[in-house]
Formats: structure tokens, C-alpha cells, sequence
């Protein structure tokens, strides 16, 4: 018997109520029964979002909505901004390579978060810029870039900006409309709390008027295709059904609880979870000044590999915490805490933690970490 | 309280073991656990395709997978041929134009089969025609083509075939490397009896050439990204988990009864249906000679609506129908009869059926397709 714990940053876990509705007797995707669910869907992704925006949904992985922004807005030969701090913004750059777009690319340190002036200077010096694309919450590294002032940047020019939210919409504060973020990109398997399988899209006015002149060729990824759909509560394809029917129940939780709760509480287990690694003595990768709230990257003590802590946590403790990716591999251990990842689920975390690094070698004072997130939990916080 | 039964195309009924296994607490898909469902689930659709060639998993509706051979195979201005008799025929031409591919289309009257010789004639006298895009089962008109036909004609010239096998593969018999069919791809939610959301496609090494080449571009479909995945147990992006699970339990099911079994099930099911439509004085819409077995179409009785069929049906008796697409939309009605639909669920849609025919004014004899359809599947038959 060993029971599982998903600390990961995607997929995350999913609520009984949620994942049983993805065993009900299925729905035939061109009924009222489905468009009612699908409706109800789209209205609660547009809640999600803080968007009035045309909202989208399609059967793919986040990354493929992410395509489709870049099938949609761009022709061969336009120019881009790809502002990138981790794997998740180089992720723009490669897409925007794929379809010949010519990508001028503003990367920041790994642990910190991209820099608006540059975004802002690269702009005005380069008028022919057709998008800026960047990332909400960075993963891989464990920041949260500042997407406010961005968003105030790239509104007083022609471009559109576009946003990878797929690990921080529903979690970390987003506000589409408020921000003026042209196109906001996610995935159904972090904040959503739902299975992998479905990514949304929502398009400003503005960037819409890109849509309609755009040559990248597309036909599966074709926004116009889908909005006609939508206009008709249904998609153009049959779509991932008992996901869908899935996700109106984990829309349902998201609207009762509320998103500004949501934020708070996510905020909180990130504040837990700095205090309580640095307890253990490890050193937070991310600059404490943009360390995002949905995840903890923490640098891996001098003399352990970092895939053994992963690898023992998991095989021997059914804990599944992320290590580094790329030139990060090894060297960082992250935590997620959002979706539906709760307080305890990051104790079960901590205590599994100070077991693998004490073996390790570690010095490690059983019981530390856990006690410095009790103490913080045990705080009454009227936010929460 | 209303029951519902689904007699249409895909979505099809899920069998609840199946669907269980979507409900249970999802895995991460870079771990080993998942990596050996995975490995399963690659072997296991090498069965259903009958091939050894190499075979790709992909989190989208079937049509991405469709576009993902068009992205793969082939540059902006080729030539290719699409064979068509219906309205997923017609896809493939519609995909191959948003890509700028030069398409000859070879159109069939619909209710009948592509013509072979056709496409010969066409590759002998267009040299340069790099593919030939063509249809399993035609679900719009409930026709099956000749592939192994066209599978020997193509595979004398440079050209590669590929076919769209997503309503019919698992269900009438289809022999990938047999029958030298260069590329197929199929979907999750019709002859595999899960939930939609997944896609597959295998890829013979003559084609894999045209991947190497191909220039059309391509990130999220990208083949060879995808085939490197596969030999490390996994995808390049977060595949639809919940759904990857449910698919090996289904192909478990698959492969214990076994498909010669099922292409025999299923081709007695389609038996039965055309008798008891026809003893309903309806006239099939296929030609006899290439109907498929996986679904029946029929006439609309003149004087009848056949939107009023189709919804008296679901909203009255929750009995789900197809009726017709684009041209043939109120003219036809469409029974499937493949995955997890078995003969009691005929027997129900055909009673369902005999009492709105008789409401609206078609003289029916209440219990005569019903007794036809009992006295064949009475009959012992040893291939069943």
C-alpha cells in the first residue's frame, strides 16, 4: 500500500467531485444537454480569467494553446519580443522559431523576473514589433513576473501581448482585463484542478484584428472556427467531453470559494513554504522580491544530487516534488502549493523533505519545517 | 428520470470499467509508474493499427492529428491527392489548403466508395504528387473504402498513403502493414470505447522520410519531437493522464477479446441493423456494396423531417442518432454500431425509432425491426 501525494507543478491533484464527474456516462458533444455544461464552461473560464474577452477552449495541452496564439496572431516574417526568465518563456521563442517568426529575445537571469524597461525600451526602438510574449507564473524557476506594468507598456503601442498563464490563472492574481493583456493563454491541470487535456484562450478586441489578418497556416488551432462554435455552444471538433464536464464542477468550486480567497490562500502556503525551507537551511532560488505564490524552487544543499532527493521522495514516500529542469537539472528542488495542493498536503511535503535530506546527509532537525509551517498556519488570517 | 443511449459516431458508450479509470487519483506523467501505462498503451495501439511501425500519442481531437500528418509529411506547395466520398474526406482537403498544399481531388458521390482506379490513373499521370490523403470508414454516408486496393497502387510510387481510420480502427478490419498503409490516424472515442481527447497516429519509414523533410510548420504535432518521447516512456507535453489510464484498460479489453472477434461483432451488428432498417421500408443510404460496419445510414422517409427524428428520439427517449451532415442534413439518419455499442443497445434504438417513424405519419409495424434484428442475432454463429 503506498498512497500518493502530488506536490508538482501540473498536473496537480484533483478533487474527488471533480474526477468523478469525469466517470459519469458520457455526453454526446452536439446536445443541449452538452452546450448547457459548455456555456456554463465558458462563462466560468471568463470569470477565471477577470476577462469579458472572447474566450476559447480546446482539446490540447497548454502548450498547444500556446501555438496557437502564435498560428493566430502572426505571419512568417513578423517581428516579436519574447521576454523569458526559465524553460516555460524559451518555450515561446521555439514556437515562434517553428513558424518562422523572427524573435527578438529578452532573457533574464533564471530566478528573477523579466524586466518591463527592457520590454518597453526594445519596443520603442523597434516599431515594427507585432507581439510581446511572456510568462505569468515561471515554473521552472519559481517567479512571477510583473505583468501590470507590462500590460501598460504594451497597450500604449501597436502589439498585442501574450501571456503563458497555463501555471498561474486561478492562483496567483491575474486580472485580463484590468491589465489590458491581449491574449492570456492556460491549462486545465494547475489552478483549474482538473486532468490535463484542455487549454482556454481568451483575445482582446485588439489582438482579435490580428486573428483576421494573420497567414501562419491553421486549421485545428483556428480561432475563427471557434468563436463561430462558441456562438452555437459547441466546438468546432469533438472535444475532450468528460474533461469538460469535469471542469464545470471545479469552475463551480472555484466561483464558491472566490478567486480573491483563492489568491490569498495560495499566498499564504507560499509564505509557508519559503519559511519552512529555509528552515531545513536551504537557499530559495527565486529572488524573494518575485517568488511566485504557486511554487517553492529551493537550491539543492552543496554535495547531494537533486535527483535523489526527487527520486527517494517518490519512490520510497509516494511524494512527487519537481527537480531542475535543463540547466537547471539537479541543482533545484521545487514545490508546487497550488490548485488543489492544500496546507497539510505540504506538511505530508515537509516531513517527507527533513526525512530524505537528513539521509542524505543533510543537517536536518527532524520536525523543523513543520513546525515553522504550523506555527505560520496556525496564524488567524482573516484573508483566508 | 431518463436513461441515455448513444447510437452515434463518437462519442460512443464507455465501458465503466473504463471510465472508472479516469476518476482515480491521476498520476504525474514523469514518473516511472505512469511511464509503464504508457509503454502499454504505445504496444497496445500497435495491435489495434496492426503494425510494427513507429506509433504516437498525441492530447487532442482527431482532426489535430489529421492536420498533424498534413504539418509532418509535407511543404507549403506540394501536391497531393484527396480521395473523398463525405465530409471527412473533404477535411483532408480543407486542412491541405490552410497548409498551401496543391490539392486534386478525387470526389466520390457520396453513399459510395473512392474509386482505386482513379487514384492510380491521377499518380500515373501527376508524378509529382507527394501523398494521397483518404478515408477508413466514412461516417458521414456510412461507406468503407478499398484500402488495401489503394495501399497496392501507392505503394509502387514515391507517394505516401494516409488515411484517416479515426471512426473505423478497432471496429472493421484494417491492416496497417498489410495492407501498406503508410500513415494512419485514429482517435480515442469510437473503436477504443474511452473518452475523447487522445489521438494516434502511425507512421511507416517511407513517410518518416517526408517527416525529416517536410517544411510546413509544426511545434506541438512535431513528430520527431514525439518519437524521441516515446523511447523515453513519455510525451513532450502533459498528455491528457486521466485518459492515457482509461485507454489502457480499454485496449486491455481489446486485446482479451481480440479483433478478429470484434471486426466479426461488429460486421454482425451492421448485418442486423440494415436488415431491421430496411424492414422498416427505409431505404439505406450506402451503397450495399461498400457500406461500412461500423455504421448504417437511411433514408429520411419523404414527407419526413430528419432533424424531428433525431430530436423526438434524444429528448423524448435520450436514444442519441446521428442525422446528416452539410448536403445530406434532414435527408439521412445514421446508427452506429462499433466500441462499446452492443446489440441491445440496437435493439433499443430501433424500437425508439419504430415509435417516432409511426408518430410521424411512416407506416410501421410497432416490433418488426426489432423481431428481424432478434431472429439474426438468434442465429449461432461461430466467427461471433
Amino acid at each position: 500500500m503506498k498512497k500518493y501525494f502530488l506536490l508538482t507543478p501540473g498536473p496537480t491533484p484533483i478533487p474527488p467531485q471533480v474526477a468523478q464527474k469525469e466517470s459519469l456516462p458520457i455526453l454526446h458533444h452536439r446536445t443541449d444537454e452538452f452546450g448547457q455544461v459548455f456555456v456554463e464552461v465558458i462563462n466560468g473560464l471568463k470569470y477565471v480569467f477577470q476577462t469579458k474577452n472572447e474566450t476559447l477552449l480546446m482539446t490540447s495541452s497548454g502548450t498547444g494553446a500556446m501555438e496557437s496564439t502564435v498560428a493566430n496572431l502572426l505571419s512568417p516574417g513578423d517581428e516579436v519580443i519574447v521576454a523569458s526568465s526559465g524553460v516555460f518563456g524559451d518555450r515561446w521563442a521555439k514556437i515562434c522559431d517553428a513558424y518562422g517568426i523572427k524573435v527578438i529575445k529578452l532573457d533574464s537571469e533564471w530566478g528573477r523576473s523579466v524586466e518591463p524597461q527592457n520590454i518597453e525600451e526594445t519596443l520603442r526602438s523597434n516599431p515594427k514589433i507585432k507581439a510581446v510574449f511572456t510568462t505569468h507564473t515561471e515554473t521552472s524557476t519559481g517567479v512571477v513576473n510583473d505583468l501590470k506594468t507590462i500590460g501598460e507598456i504594451v497597450d500604449k503601442t501597436e502589439a498585442v501581448l501574450v501571456i503563458d498563464a497555463i501555471s498561474g490563472l486561478g492562483a496567483q492574481t491575474l486580472y485580463t482585463d484590468d491589465w489590458k493583456l491581449d491574449v492570456v493563454v492556460s491549462g486545465s491541470q494547475k489552478g483549474f484542478m482538473c486532468a490535463p487535456g484542455l487549454a482556454f484562450v481568451c483575445i482582446s478586441p485588439k489582438a482579435w484584428k490580428y486573428v483576421e489578418t494573420a497567414k501562419c497556416p491553421r486549421f485545428y488551432w483556428d480561432y475563427r472556427r471557434m468563436k463561430k462554435s462558441v456562438s452555437e455552444k459547441q466546438t468546432p471538433f469533438t472535444p475532450a467531453v468528460t474533461l469538460v464536464v469535469s471542469l464545470a464542477e471545479s469552475l463551480r468550486m472555484i466561483k464558491e470559494e472566490g478567486l480573491e480567497k483563492i489568491f490569498a490562500r495560495t499566498h499564504k502556503l507560499a509564505t509557508v513554504t519559503r519559511a519552512a525551507l529555509k528552515s531545513l537551511n536551504l537557499k530559495l532560488f527565486a529572488d524573494e522580491k518575485c517568488a511566485c505564490d504557486v511554487l517553492t524552487s529551493a537550491m539543492v544543499p552543496d554535495g547531494i544530487e537533486g535527483g535523489k532527493i526527487v527520486k527517494t521522495l517518490r519512490q520510497e514516500f509516494g511524494i512527487s516534488i519537481a527537480g531542475g529542469q535543463e540547466k537547471l537539472k539537479g541543482k533545484i528542488i521545487r514545490l508546487a502549493h497550488m490548485g488543489y495542493i492544500d496546507q497539510f498536503d505540504l506538511i505530508v511535503g515537509f516531513a517527507g523533505l527533513e526525512i530524505v535530506l537528513g539521509r542524505l546527509g543533510h543537517k536536518v532537525e527532524p520536525g523543523r519545517a513543520v513546525g515553522v509551517a504550523e506555527k505560520i498556519l496556525g496564524e488567524h488570517d482573516k484573508n483566508v
